[in-house]
């Protein structure tokens, strides 16, 4: 009754990546296992994907997609420890609900019911979880899902710090859509829907004595891609878009590189067309970190057929989360597996994926 | 497209449930609101359901059941953080899957896809990681569902203590059964699936000095309840299995209460029909605790039309973990909420629920 959703060209990608067999080095977990960067793809690739090996998972995408009775549907999870809980712009729980409807959606999904599941330090005030599951509240009305089932535990002062909260979450396929990271072709365009670095900087922020007038992005972006979908179905069609993904751990560099890799093409990027808030770029200067790698949590990378680029672009202008939306990029079939960068002075530059450590517990 | 599975008689005791409003107390979180007891209730009726109410979490079943499309699914979370992460019979990885396929499977859903959620502490032995998705391949393996989707986080040394896991499952009920903890009725029996107290116990002694030969009984329960599914279908129909519930948390003792007081019903219980393990019995005279509210990871506790069962009963013990299943008591109609237990030298007394905590991370 229930059977993988396949597609075989996928499937061809895939093995060819499982050939290319990633071991893990390190006898001990280093926060970079935690970057979303190298190290983070090596521990997931060399050990979890060895250990707990299935077709779905072997995708290596954001959600699994399958069919139950005749239903495609999307299931994904993610945990949250974001330090600090509370922040401009947002909190644990706005992330833990934005996070899980964001994977959904990068698959095309229509997020349905999410499950929440909380590890809570002994001591933790009560007024603290009442603010956050008030914010887990907005987000989930917002993004039009409904937390359904979940799990509370409590562990010793000193065995966590303050609250962990994981969501899962899962959404129905109604479009024929076949997104995958693996669908990069040449002469395809690549779309950003805003500014890069909010989320990141934001964080690193709240954790010195900057002060700034900087915000999370964080944002469920579950409304602008069903306009996405609509306008691809309208102008040619949803299989015009090949890959979603919201850049959020290693951010928009790492994302470029993982999709590069997996549809084994070369992503070409200009610089300034990347739209950086100038707070941004100053924070950053400052803090000594490249918004190319910082995270973003309302953000999405969209690498769609050239045909619909265009109108795909005006659509998401006109969405409340795409409004600053641009074309950054487009896909050439050569050097395969490489983000080139034509810099803001005329220069190009390999771009690589997120190596060590930048910010732990970003999310 | 996607409808809650309703069923009039039980939301009018879900409605009525939801007029008794708890209210939290506490200012602080305490290890008791992790305990699966009382506090633990105050904090997920009092605060939880209060702000992500809807019908589908306001049945709180350990589990929520929905339809997508015309397929009657169940999804459900935990998360794990018990302590030490391994132990005699198993480690946090078997509990990990086992702990939602047994969620999923007390729904009377067929366990397909699992999500895997990891918050690691810094320094983690990769050694020990190795072992831990050892164990969730296994147990994977044994209940015939795959992990498809997952997440890892790492935090500084400190925020966590080595390693929590959390889980959620998706599941499809392919039998038109409606269990419910709201459907016990006058006359059901009782049936206990083994002896209880056996994976709290051995969490204690792991943590402490006594040696014995106690181990976990964490196993995965699919497969008993697909027989038991099958066996009631054959002698009278699926409908006749009113209540299914695994007495982890709080022991057998809190899963009954809840039974009770969800269906306002009294459940009686004879004591000496409990099967406890000789080893078991000895541990907790030592430690101090009462089997009934000691955790159980391979157990469930089925409330079922009295004509049903004894057949019931002889198929469970033909299964590789029901050969102990015994019944345990009935259904009274009154007084409504109440678990009465007639000890094993003839007198009465009241069995309540877990009350402040008994054992914190014990799964």
């Amino acid at each position: 009754m229930a059977e993988e959703f396949t597609a075989s060209p996928l499937f061809e990608r895939v093995e060819r990546a499982r050939r290319r067999k990633t071991k893990i080095k390190d006898t001990h977990i280093t926060l970079a296992h935690g970057s979303g960067g190298k190290a983070m793809h090596e521990l997931v690739e060399g050990l979890f994907l060895e250990y707990l090996k299935n077709p779905l998972l072997e995708m290596m995408e954001d959600q699994a997609v399958f069919e139950v009775g005749s239903t495609r549907l999307a299931f994904t999870t993610d945990s949250f420890v974001v330090d600090p809980i509370f922040f401009p712009g947002g909190d644990i729980g706005h992330l833990a609900v934005n996070g899980t409807v964001n994977d959904l959606a990068m698959s095309g999904a229509r997020p349905l019911y999410l499950s929440a599941g909380f590890i809570i330090e002994e001591g933790f005030a009560v007024e603290d979880l009442k603010r956050i599951l008030h914010s887990m509240r907005a987000a989930a009305t917002e993004a039009g899902v409904q937390i359904v089932t979940g799990d509370t535990k409590v562990v010793e002062k000193g065995s966590a710090d303050k609250v962990f909260i994981n969501t899962a979450g899962i959404g129905i396929i109604e479009w024929p859509a076949q997104i995958s990271a693996t669908r990069a072709s040449t002469g395809d365009k690549v779309i950003l829907s805003g500014t890069i670095g909010d989320h990141g900087t934001t964080i690193m922020i709240a954790r010195g004595e900057l002060e700034t007038e900087i915000q999370s992005d964080t944002a469920p972006l579950n409304r602008l891609v069903e306009g996405m979908l609509e306008e691809a179905a309208s102008v040619a069609s949803v299989d015009a878009i090949h890959c979603l993904r919201d850049p959020t751990r290693g951010g928009v560099a790492t994302t470029l590189n993982e999709i590069a890799l997996a549809s084994e093409v070369c992503i070409q990027i200009y610089e300034n067309r990347f739209p950086v808030r100038e707070e941004v770029h100053g924070a950053c200067e400052i803090l000594g970190l490249d918004p190319l790698y910082v995270a973003n949590e309302g953000k999405l990378v969209a690498i769609v057929a050239e045909e619909i680029a265009e109108p795909l672009l005006a659509r998401m202008k006109k969405s409340r989360y795409g409004h600053n939306a641009c074309i950054i990029g487009e896909v050439k079939a050569e050097p395969e597996g490489i983000v080139a960068m034509q810099t803001a002075f005329g220069g190009a530059r390999i771009v690589d994926m997120l190596a060590g450590e930048q910010l732990p517990r970003i999310c």
